[in-house]
């Protein structure tokens, strides 16, 4: 039996998909600090102005350039596998299907945008390019990116995960890019938490803030700051990711899929994969389609739809989606890449449109799903992709008890090798559950109160 | 320009190649502790009996079973890659292609022949196994294999990367086996050091003596060793490599390969990519090939052939080898495949023949080589790997002197995600080299005086 679908160079998807234009309702627009809709020229100091185009698009279909794909190549088309060997340990009819994104240079999806943001900064005359980053995932993806493309990157890794976890930043100097741990001294930012804090472990919130100062206050005005998620361009570089895996599917005549699953931290990750799903949903496609995210960072399951800020400083725009309040600290699951207090706008949006229905799994209930793929598929999975494989899990469970030959389709975000430690703590019975207290949730939304509302919207047809 | 040949399940070969029954001179045998040629029945409480049949095998293909193709389907056919970007980064006319065998689940090639040993052991009836491994790139592959198998798995890992590289533990534990510090109290062996040299940091000689005792003083009988490295049956499955990359260079059309390059250690990463290719050179064909080990390791480029145990507590067979002496200790380089006394009797026989020509590198020299494909091509390579990269850039430069497209071919033996302190440590200019003083070489070959001569017998058609 076949258990992997590969796809040749010239079969690569050569358009993203852009949500956005298919949305029954229209996205609420980001707004400025002064509670208008911001403006593109607003954006500039931050983004290329390519990329904010891009950002605001409304056009179903944008082209990738052909010298994006010739970097992408390298890996993508990424395999789709199907694991044959789980669903035989778990005696399921369901097929379970999954794109491996572990097979990019940095381990991850992230690379997908990456490789584009690094491309239209360039492309747009930029020499540097800031980022912050949690785990390092996408501090690694980004350095990776602009090492091929010569472009000086600098990343501000959250302190704690700096010092705790130091593979990821030799990665990162591997590729060249310059990684300090934030707060940092080198902004004004992360001075003044610093005398605020001297021993604050960090946060992605103040990472973001030090990234943005660095880009806009360069007085060559030629760095721009760079976002692994949450943003409608990034969430568009990653459906690449599901227009492979329907190409790969039709290849080997699987006609219909019906659950379609990813974890979500800022969104993007469960946006590459579902996004061609939910435009199959929009029209009129039965499909189930599932973000997973941790009970300790519940964002999508209990945090409401409004405006809020994508960082603590409140540099970023206020953006319409669901959040937990920007002053939220996320426990130390070992996730990193699901700890964010907010979610994609477009995410967000899909989930009030009823178009997505998000779940929620306990960090030792999705170890317990990592250690059983890791010992019947092979591949180690992050601890992230561990949660969409829980969901995956439980479906497949589900339709053994209907006796139904399910579909189910996932993305596989990642894998685990540089997060071994959590692995052995696991086992070692060291880890604990998080879910968050009703009366933490409460406190974490005050940082949420006076900010513009964004009004629940949806179309009521689904 | 296409950056990658895939090829389909279906299109894997479904034989090994054997190189002994192509070989111009006959191999001479291993010898048993009375100098007499070892029978297989010697061999039976240490391997299973259809292991030690491949061992002594003189069929030129040798079926793949069925069973073991599907499991190496999750990984294998692996992608035959072309360094694109590296050539242009060294203006070269060279043509530069790698099967890239870091897509395993455990990142290397050496899962290739764990799932063989493991399922043949399985098919003897055998429900424990036991081995030895230095840095872990084997230990976490035998674990993998052992995992998917349903078999106990029991590591004896040196001790000094037991204690400096926790990760590739952490991985074999995952994978559900049990990893110890060698010399451990658990078998005669390991007591007898550590009562000599209670501080020893363990060898590879040492750690092999205490896996062959614990299988061998097994009184169920269902335990037996494995080794991942050296004998014949391990590089016999290792030649998948080579024989899918021919298949994907005649994909797309390269009827020559002009240099044919791969590190080598214990000579099975070698051997996996070149021996199809030293089939076609007996045959006639104008190939360049060459192994290629550390100047700190000198096993091929400055060692004697001739008898000596693979193991400090000479448990094992006297095998006819290239060997620095088994009481050799290499220096700390951090290729940790490729400090290994010995070398594989089939590559030695072949460099005996003059039908592989090795070369040496200093450490520093393959991190600058690692570096720069890393910052090229992306995917970060093991240190292993990076000598083999070095062999390949200089052939690319005299390609270039020489105004030639030559065609070259070398194995990604594996990625260095679990080796960035490596890489860390040489950006900070903390590595050296360790080039074998003569002096040293001359002591370390002491401890095969007395021992049977192998005489270099060569056939002298190379």
């Amino acid at each position: 039996m076949s258990v992997k679908v590969l796809l040749n160079e010239d079969e690569i998807p050569r358009q993203w998909y852009n949500l956005a234009a298919d949305l029954p309702t229209p996205m609420q627009p980001p707004l400025g600090p002064d509670g208008n809709p911001v403006k593109a020229e607003d954006l500039a100091p931050i983004f290329p102005m390519n990329l904010i185009e891009q950002e605001v698009s409304q056009q179903r279909w944008i082209d990738i350039p052909e010298e994006i794909l010739q970097i992408l190549y390298r890996w993508r088309p990424s395999p789709l596998r199907r694991a044959v060997f789980l669903e035989k340990a778990l005696g399921t009819p369901a097929k379970i299907y999954y794109k491996d994104e572990g097979v990019s240079p940095a381990g991850s999806h992230k690379p997908n945008t990456a490789v584009p943001q690094a491309w239209y900064n360039k492309q747009f005359g930029i020499k540097s390019i800031t980022t912050e980053t949690g785990a390092g995932q996408w501090g690694s993806a980004l350095a990776f990116a602009c090492a091929l493309m010569g472009l000086k990157c600098k990343v501000y890794m959250v302190r704690i995960s700096f010092d705790q976890k130091p593979f990821r930043k030799m990665m990162m100097n591997v590729w060249g890019a310059d990684c300090v741990a934030s707060p940092s001294t080198q902004t004004q930012a992360g001075r003044d938490i610093l005398a605020r804090y001297p021993d604050t472990p960090g946060s992605l919130g103040i990472a973001i803030s030090e990234a943005i100062e660095e880009a806009v206050t360069d007085k060559t005005g030629q760095t721009r700051y760079s976002l692994g998620s949450v943003l409608n361009h990034v969430l568009l570089h990653q459906t690449i990711i599901g227009l492979e895996a329907k190409k790969q599917l039709q290849k080997i005549g699987e006609k219909k899929v019906d659950v379609v699953i990813g974890c979500a931290g800022g969104g993007s990750n469960f946006a590459g994969i579902a996004f061609p799903f939910i435009a199959d949903k929009i029209n009129g496609a039965d499909i189930e389609i599932y973000p997973v995210e941790p009970t300790s960072c519940p964002t999508l399951t209990r945090a409401p739809f409004t405006y809020d800020h994508g960082d603590v400083a409140k540099m970023t725009p206020l953006l319409p989606m669901h959040t937990l309040g920007h002053a939220f600290v996320s426990p130390p699951i070992h996730a990193g890449g699901l700890r964010y207090h907010g979610m994609a706008p477009l995410v967000s949006q899909a989930v009030v449109e009823g178009l997505a229905t998000p779940k929620a799994y306990d960090q030792l209930h999705c170890y317990d799903s990592a250690l059983l793929w890791a010992r019947t598929e092979g591949y180690i999975p992050a601890p992230e992709t561990s949660h969409a494989i829980t969901a995956v899990i439980e479906e497949a469970k589900k339709a053994k008890e209907e006796g139904k030959e399910k579909v189910i389709l996932f993305s596989w975000s990642g894998h685990g090798l540089m997060d071994l430690v959590g692995y052995a703590n696991f086992m070692a019975g060291k880890l604990i559950d998080y879910p968050l207290p009703e009366d933490e949730l409460r406190e974490s939304l005050k940082s949420i109160e006076g900010l513009p509302k964004a009004p629940m919207v949806r179309s009521g047809r689904w």
